[in-house]
């Protein structure tokens, strides 16, 4: 896409950002519904645009668990439609009153918040997340430039036309939902350098798409989700309680960021733990990279350097016996992708450290990593889980998709 | 400053953010009283390395306002000290819950607020940003890398080993304080190249400095400080009130960001308010860069498209008058930094749109742009005015140098 024409796209975006940053809340709400009942008379173009996609990718060799994730049908349809109206059930984050009080010289100060203005969303297959972002961002005030991969794009167009239609029903401009459709990377490269234009870009995807959007945009960026997730199994643990939390952690999902991806074992209780959890984790079908201590078990296969830093996102397991909590916290944080790191132990003071010491956007005692999601937390819906420092950390509900400003009034009042 | 060295540097920085991200209120604040006994005893050595760094650039031309922001006196290092202690009077963010709750499943969730880690400060001459900006790190549990202006160098130097003997007294790294040295720019091309060694970068200077930072930088920056404020002077204004707030917003102090830099003045009071406001600023020295309506004034210079943009930090301003509303939002949202501005007005129609529609990190009503000020706000301390909408917009105090993170407690939980 040339330069010319995304500055007028998102031109378009910003001027549409104006008017929704000043919507109530029940034009927003109605603007919801109005999309999702848009989306569903929609249900005929958008799964035989789907099927094209899915023809597409089979055509070019796309394995069948990617197939799977790209295809629609009308269930799917139906859940993207549910997800709008959930949406409009929850609190606007726009307006609210973070902080306010009355200063000494009679000053009213009033910290608000305020929609980021046009928020660009980069992500990869699955034509579902095309309308959570655009119900997320628009409940949240902001227009939305979506970026979907090029796999899904003949989906997302008849997505987007549905939810512009919709929008534009209920009285907002159709432009607070956009679909960036350029040919290969060249529209990844105009949101990157958008500086001015685009307010915030949250990338959603692998490891890869995320890192080069983080070293090469000059936006500000909310890095989200590679999950590193650790179990660490103390000398204190419950060993049954233990059992159940890796597996769970492990096998419950094993495509998703807060899937556990390495087990540290206490070296007190690795005598009673490591052939359980071995014998267990194999009959899961889960292979195992593990140090020595659990490579003296039949078929577990000797970990490389590499392993201990792997997000596998499949059923295998990086696994280790360390010495003592110390170790354990060593390792933690030399290889955490700080995202979600759990203890299972019944020392208070084994929880304590762990919870201080492990700098992880989710600590987790005596529970499973797979409990770090915006749906687990009670925050009804979420764009992505920020594994950075600034703005947002963790789960990001609809308050981490705004900004805020101060409102200062008085009565004359100089200095 | 050669990569290695700079590795080894930050590195020692992570390795004092992990103990003074543990340590207690009491610790840092002991530290930070120690830091301000050793700046007052260190005064002698002090003065006299400032002395060397304020004869130099006397030597290379510079003009005297700039020699005197580079100078430090006995009461100029008090008011350095004065100000760690102030920081240690003030709330400790660190720990805070910022929300929490159990979840119906019986999951314990809290949110906690945990400091960035490590933290890069890059800053023009002034050598009491040093103390300062110290302290507001060493307080909310972050070890800081200060770049200072080579111009300060010496004084800057002597300013951080008082600092880091002061730390260390109290039992804390003295590499919780470190002070980057490097020849010319390299010192700040380490910094923004960082991305993992540092977590957080704040430049805080003009505006050249800061969008610099902002295009290069692959480290997390936190954007402050330049202003174009507006003061606009409604319809429905109290003129006698619009007088004081102008002279004042304009010509309090005019080389701070929240100083105004633009006027505008609606049509229906410009008559009334013109020939006024005229003759006060010319009578306090202020020379006007204005539209037609202005410069039918004597000695009102013709304002260019580029006055409109222009942050003048001097006794200039522009000014112009708008036929309505609609074309003051539409002036300030063209031409504002979105840093403060401020409309007088006795309309709370007028008001609320002003408040509603600028997009500003402070919209004030009938008061200075110069309130806009983390002291005036009392945060009690600032580490300067962010203009972005990241993270924290408008005066950043010790909670806003801090991250978050969730902590999650169960009793063998699994999904």
């Amino acid at each position: 896409m040339p330069a010319a024409a995304f500055t007028e796209l998102a031109g378009r975006a910003r001027e549409a950002a104006t008017v929704l940053a000043l919507a109530t809340r029940a034009t927003k709400d109605a603007a919801l519904h109005a999309m999702a009942d848009a989306l569903l008379r929609a249900e005929t173009e958008v799964l035989a645009a789907n099927a094209g996609d899915v023809e597409a990718a089979r055509g070019t060799g796309t394995p069948e668990h990617l197939l799977d994730r790209l295809r629609l049908d009308a269930d799917r349809l139906a859940a993207m439609a549910q997800g709008l109206r959930d949406v409009a059930g929850l609190p606007d984050p726009v307006g609210e009153v973070v902080r306010g009080s009355t200063l000494a010289n009679g000053l009213r100060l009033r910290q608000v918040r305020v929609p980021f203005g046009v928020v660009g969303i980069i992500y990869e297959a699955r034509p579902n997340v095309t309308a959570d972002a655009a119900g997320i961002c628009l409940k949240s005030g902001n227009a939305v430039l979506l970026r979907g991969s090029s796999s899904a794009l003949r989906s997302n167009t008849a997505v987007v036309a549905a939810l512009r239609a919709g929008a534009s029903s209920a009285g907002l401009p159709a432009d607070v939902v956009q679909l960036l459709a350029g040919e290969g990377h060249e529209s990844v490269k105009e949101l990157m350098r958008a500086r001015g234009l685009v307010d915030v870009l949250v990338p959603r995807g692998g490891a890869g798409l995320i890192s080069s959007v983080v070293e090469e945009s000059t936006v500000p960026v909310i890095e989200t989700g590679v999950g590193n997730c650790h179990v660490y199994v103390d000398a204190a643990a419950d060993l049954d309680m233990a059992l159940r939390i890796v597996l769970n952690a492990k096998t419950h999902r094993t495509s998703v960021c807060n899937a556990a991806e390495s087990l540290l074992v206490h070296a007190d209780v690795a005598d009673a733990f490591v052939p359980r959890v071995v014998a267990a984790l194999q009959e899961a079908g889960v292979r195992i990279h593990g140090d020595a201590a659990f490579a003296a078990h039949d078929g577990v296969e000797p970990a490389t350097e590499e392993d201990w830093g792997t997000e596998y996102l499949a059923l295998e397991i990086s696994a280790a016996v360390v010495p003592d909590l110390d170790a354990a916290l060593r390792h933690v944080r030399r290889w955490s992708s700080a995202h979600s790191d759990a203890i299972v132990t019944d020392s208070a003071a084994a929880a304590e450290r762990f919870v201080a010491e492990v700098d992880s956007a989710a600590v987790l005692v005596n529970a499973s990593t797979r409990f770090t999601d915006g749906g687990e937390f009670g925050f009804g819906a979420e764009i992505g889980i920020s594994t950075q420092k600034l703005h947002a950390r963790g789960p990001m509900g609809l308050p981490e998709m705004t900004s805020t400003k101060y409102v200062v009034t008085g009565d004359g009042h100089t200095r």
